[in-house]
């Protein structure tokens, strides 16, 4: 990757070409001084149809957080539809369809199944909770959970056989593209975003928080790239600079540090929701967000306000997410930049004015929410909710003569070990 | 798929010439009455080889049943090794490669890092209650498993930022297919089978039962179409004829009812195994494999030996599986098949004489494995493990004094519904 660097040019212009100039992004010209292009009012009229429509989805966006976690969720569902009808028309060639006749709704019926499977996994426990009143609709739903494996692995084995039933003589390698297409999107792309659903459950803070740090990195990045832009970063994204990189850098771990500090006071973002009702939110949020004073040194001078300082436990987390947020996530962006050249695409799609395709600007959140999630049940879980969890496993998995078989035998192990220690 | 079945013939000249002729498959052959090739001692021949190797294989594999838990795990992981390398071989082009230097080992990263996730969740449990004795490593491996996850993750991570900085002008879609390739292999072949390690721990019977009805099915298939073969299946394999899939389903249903029955008897194969030493096997099986028994009708004649029959209650589970085996799983062969077909390959590899590469022969069991799992744990579990699950999770899970909280928790809410129904 180091040797080549001076024949990143060949590859720009033709990628240019196939733009339609609708836009012109700050690309590096080292002939006119490294910082301004050539054709510079389109750079900023792009500038502008990016930043409106920035605005406007930065707008919506707060509105569906107020909203609650079930309108986050439905607003998650509806950008996987957007992304994976982008990503299916892709690599669809209509010459082979037309011979295929309802092989494309295939990619669906997978979508769909692995959305079955995927949210029924991540929201069963909530379900039930929402609907232990009445007692029909709970054993109900018991069953539907009991047999959600079964069932996702059955209508997945359905399209299987479809598949295998539709393949077609001389269209083998397009159907066989096609499926292993389809299952790349649906890992890459739906599961790994299905995990921002996942967070928003355990609190929106989880979701938020992330999510956030990447808008703001990619933004600083554009900024500080737009502006000071000189080196080139990496030959994949010719748009990205290390001064770009490294101003969002810094920029996303202070803002990591400080919006963590005023998310963590709203209880509608920091408690984890437990049914899928919209209802307001209360609870003990725990020690992660109970601010904790620290004495600024004694030596700083009498005009400055403050003696101590407050900072909530999960400020050093935030810290570590901004982290990933900047420094590995940007790697998604680079993965799709490299997939788009390497198909000769420019954007995924045309959704968003100056943005592309939903799918371009998902890039690195998908990368983030993973990460995320895995922080999450790795390094916070495990300090707050294990009994409530075991808990709900117990009342919802066990008959009640069970429970009270359980009871007994943990009252036995808990007499042996005190026994046993004193 | 039914509207041109008469352009059946010219792709199997095609696939015949690139055998090298040391196999001819019992093809039909019309012009012959569909009974008999041509060639008729190659086709004995072949199935001499087939024979031979078969038996071979068949001696090996109750060895391994014999030797226990951890070697039948050893063999699967040695069979995944070979299929992945069989496959990272076939779509890798030497002349590509030498441009990328160490790019090749890529696809060892990501599958060591998946054998490494998958087997860690699978037997994390296990190897906890191996170590319960010795506290240094009981904690050791408590912690291992508390950031298994988020381990598993960074490598990964690692293995996609790799795979960023080695992209190469004009290498992007090589190296994107090989990805896509990758990803593909280690989730059709690698996490498919390793369900099958899953099914060994719960009982030894839940791999043999379903494992042995696939090769009960291939060779009963094989031997009726053999014998019996006229009619094509389907065009993707054209050595698949009706007889035989029909021939081998009664034959694989019969088997499998017969077949529980007497592994059913053997605590070696029913009992679930908890921890990770090899040593003997003793539980109460459960209901599931105790005999029932039925009265026969009264009319039989006198001379008839037996006046009633024992059942095990397992043996219904078994027909399920057979029906599977016999029905769907077939459909991993026609995949299979097709691919092959696609990519114009005869075979996977050339491993085991007379059968091909061992993914050739894996391809059915792939998904019986993942049925087997499924139904497993859909139908069989929940009728008997679940308090000792519960019991494992808390006694390993929380620290002794969240364990007391839970404990009255318990008590709680079961004095609750207690008061609450009276």
């Amino acid at each position: 990757m180091q040797k080549d660097t001076g024949s990143g040019g060949p590859s720009t212009p033709r990628l240019r070409r196939r733009k339609g100039s609708n836009e012109v992004p700050p690309e590096l010209d080292k002939a006119n001084g490294g910082r301004l292009l050539v054709n510079d009012r389109n750079k900023y009229k792009s500038m502008l149809i990016r930043a409106y429509s920035s605005v406007w989805m930065i707008g919506g966006f707060a509105l569906i957080i107020y909203m609650g976690h079930l309108y986050i969720w439905a607003m998650v569902v509806v950008i996987q539809i957007f992304m994976a009808k982008e990503l299916f028309i892709l690599l669809r060639k209509s010459h082979e369809d037309k011979h295929l006749p309802g092989f494309k709704h295939l990619n669906w019926h997978f979508f769909f199944t692995a959305m079955l499977f995927v949210y029924g996994r991540i929201l069963s426990q909530r379900l039930v909770n929402t609907v232990t009143t009445d007692k029909f609709l709970y054993k109900l739903v018991g069953r539907f959970i009991k047999y959600h494996m079964v069932t996702c692995y059955f209508l997945y084995i359905a399209g299987f056989m479809w598949f295998i039933l539709a393949l077609k003589k001389k269209m083998y390698k397009y159907q066989f593209g096609q499926y292993a297409w389809t299952h790349m999107i649906l890992i890459v792309v739906f599961t790994q975003s299905s995990f921002t659903v996942a967070n928003i459950f355990e609190g929106i803070f989880w979701f938020l928080l992330p999510a956030s740090l990447i808008v703001i990195n990619d933004i600083a990045a554009y900024i500080f790239g737009f502006f000071f832009g000189k080196t080139p970063l990496i030959k994949l994204s010719p748009k990205k600079t290390w001064e770009g990189f490294i101003g969002a850098s810094v920029t996303t771990m202070i803002s990591a540090f400080v919006l963590a500090y005023y998310l963590g006071r709203f209880q509608w973002l920091t408690c984890p929701r437990k049914d899928l009702s919209t209802g307001w939110l209360h609870c003990d949020p725990g020690p992660l967000f109970k601010p904790e004073y620290f004495a600024l040194p004694e030596w700083l001078p009498g005009w400055f306000p403050w003696r101590e300082i407050s900072i909530m436990p999960v400020q050093w987390h935030a810290l570590c997410l901004g982290l990933f947020a900047s420094i590995i996530a940007p790697f998604g962006g680079f993965f799709a930049s490299g997939f788009k050249r390497a198909f000769k695409i420019k954007d995924f799609g045309d959704s968003i004015p100056g943005h592309g395709g939903i799918t371009d600007r998902m890039d690195c959140q998908m990368v983030m929410a993973v990460f995320a999630y895995i922080y999450h049940q790795s390094f916070i879980v495990p300090q707050s909710l294990s009994i409530e969890m075991i808990m709900d496993q117990i009342l919802m998995n066990l008959p009640f003569e069970e429970q009270q078989t359980l009871y007994m035998k943990l009252g036995q192990s808990i007499m042996e070990r005190q026994y046993g220690e004193s």
